[in-house]
């Protein structure tokens, strides 16, 4: 059965039911021109993200139910760096009039899935055919208390620089789903895609650290580590330099790098898609706060460099004393593309 | 220039600098992870609506500020038919890669102009390269006092079904424009593509009917009257009866119609993206709401016909007195299209 079959209201109805919403905070759901939402005193946070067949996936490399939970991870992931609560999602959908229903059910199980590990419900969203391959674009509400809330422009001079797990598995991973031929351990292929393909939004880690009051900036990682600092840099006018033997780069990442002959460090610095935090703590309290992360949540926190306050510096350096520039290189769309992609 | 020149970074920053957003409610607008809003003690309401090239428009058919201003128009048509006051505005665009800059420009010049009419910030979005063609996906944030909200299940029979405005121009303009070499006068052309490409939402008028708190219920008229009417029955299970002469079908649709030889009635029930407001009253307050309406906001409001019992019927009263069922006609995604599209 294609969407065709069944139309946009069959197909309204279909998710309506699969998707039962109502709660209390929830005052409509879908079925109305609007979703309707109970206020609290806290801030309300909010944010979108579109992904495009052919540019962020492939639909043949992606099973519907994984891009259903990756989209919602990854805008779970900017709530994240907020030190948020998520709420509530609204789903985009532009589908390509040959797509089956069950592609379509997939895709929202995947969606349902991931925003009920968070308890998020679903309160709106709009249908529209496609020509050019599937479209979903989600927007996604949360909330903050005013006193916890951590932005990317309070990072000072000084501060040491930190992230939450581990790097690189994402980037090793998209390298070999767009490289099949590869050999490689089905084990380390396997750990690497997953990384890639089922990003844990880092919820309760960015809880921790915002309700800390330690943190003086945020950022998930979406576009690789030296973008999204550079970005801290800019929002607080600050510089950084970061010691490259503390990057916490995944083990699988580095015998994956090693096997397609890639550097780990570049995966690490530039690769993207971690969905890990980086935040940045005073230095007499950043220890603290890693351990606090780690004690509550279990995910470990690495330090893994300095804020600098020369504006412009961003620099990498070796173990072996060597300082590099830090390339803004990493996911820059329309410029670039992904280094790691083949687009 | 083109998107590709100054990459996303570069389209960020420019936009960014084109709408200052920074008020007392807005603590962080574009340039963190998420967008950071004061609550109220209102509803929160919230509503997306996504236009695809090819499906919704044609780029050689309407200007880029024409396309920014009615993507905005037709979200804050959704908040106007919950009686609310719309707040926020989150833009996902998805671009071609030869996109020109003054093109993304222009589309957020309309964009800005038609939320600030409404005192809307924009407060954050999204940018991706695109495949198909040009997406836009906006997604709108209200408010509504909880004693102020309608939706669209309240209706009771007997209600009389009133409407805001009139009816059929904007599917004769989009006749006209799918059909460019029609021989029609260019005043009246131009009423009619100006119906199409520049709705006007009915913010006022629905703020004016929510306060009454003599509704029942209510929903904006984007699918066509016969189908809209059709979703305020189903969710408050009960039936509807419309007069044919009643009908305040607009003059230059009727003109048109004549001209391009179809039934001005198809345009009023069928057409679609009127954007008036579609409401029901009881009957002994029915005519106070309408001259309320009129006398607040200078728009006119017709009694089209009345709610009745049985939910499964949809009826229209011709001045002769045959009654004939209502179809259920409109637009459609992947089932039917619209019925004055070419698709």
């Amino acid at each position: 059965m294609r969407v065709s079959d069944i139309g946009e209201f069959g197909l309204i109805k279909r998710l309506a039911e699969m998707l039962p919403c109502k709660g209390d905070p929830v005052v409509v759901g879908i079925g109305d021109d609007v979703a309707v939402l109970k206020p609290s005193s806290k801030y309300f946070l909010a944010t979108c993200d579109i992904q495009v067949e052919g540019i962020h996936f492939y639909r043949e490399r992606i099973s519907p139910k994984q891009l259903g939970r990756k989209v919602v991870a990854i805008n779970l992931s900017d709530i994240a760096a907020m030190g948020g609560i998520p709420l509530y999602i609204l789903v985009s959908l532009g589908l390509p009039e040959d797509t089956e229903v069950k592609y379509v059910d997939s895709l929202y199980e995947g969606i349902h899935e991931e925003a009920s590990r968070f308890s998020v419900a679903i309160v709106g969203g709009n249908l529209s055919r496609s020509i050019g391959g599937l479209i979903i674009d989600i927007f996604l509400i949360g909330e903050v208390e005013p006193e916890n809330l951590v932005l990317r422009s309070r990072a000072r001079p000084g501060d040491r620089v930190l992230v939450t797990g581990q790097l690189g598995a994402s980037a090793a991973g998209l390298h070999l789903i767009q490289n099949p031929g590869l050999e490689i351990p089905k084990s380390l292929a396997e750990k690497v895609k997953k990384a890639h393909f089922k990003p844990t939004p880092r919820i309760p880690e960015g809880r921790v650290i915002a309700l800390s009051k330690i943190a003086t900036s945020m950022i998930d990682l979406s576009d690789g580590l030296a973008s999204d600092l550079s970005r801290i840099c800019e929002a607080s006018r600050v510089g950084a330099m970061i010691q490259a033997e503390h990057l916490p780069i995944s083990e699988a990442a580095i015998a994956v790098a090693e096997l397609i002959g890639k550097a780990p460090l570049d995966l690490a610095l530039y690769g993207g898609e971690d969905y890990e935090l980086l935040f940045t703590a005073p230095p007499n309290k950043a220890d603290a706060l890693a351990l606090k992360v780690y004690k509550e949540t279990g995910t470990s926190v690495a330090s893994i460099g300095e804020i600098t306050p020369n504006v412009d510096e961003r620099k990498v350096v070796y173990k072996d004393g060597r300082v590099a520039p830090l390339g803004a290189m990493g996911w820059n769309h329309f410029r670039m593309g992904c280094i790691y992609s083949s687009q």
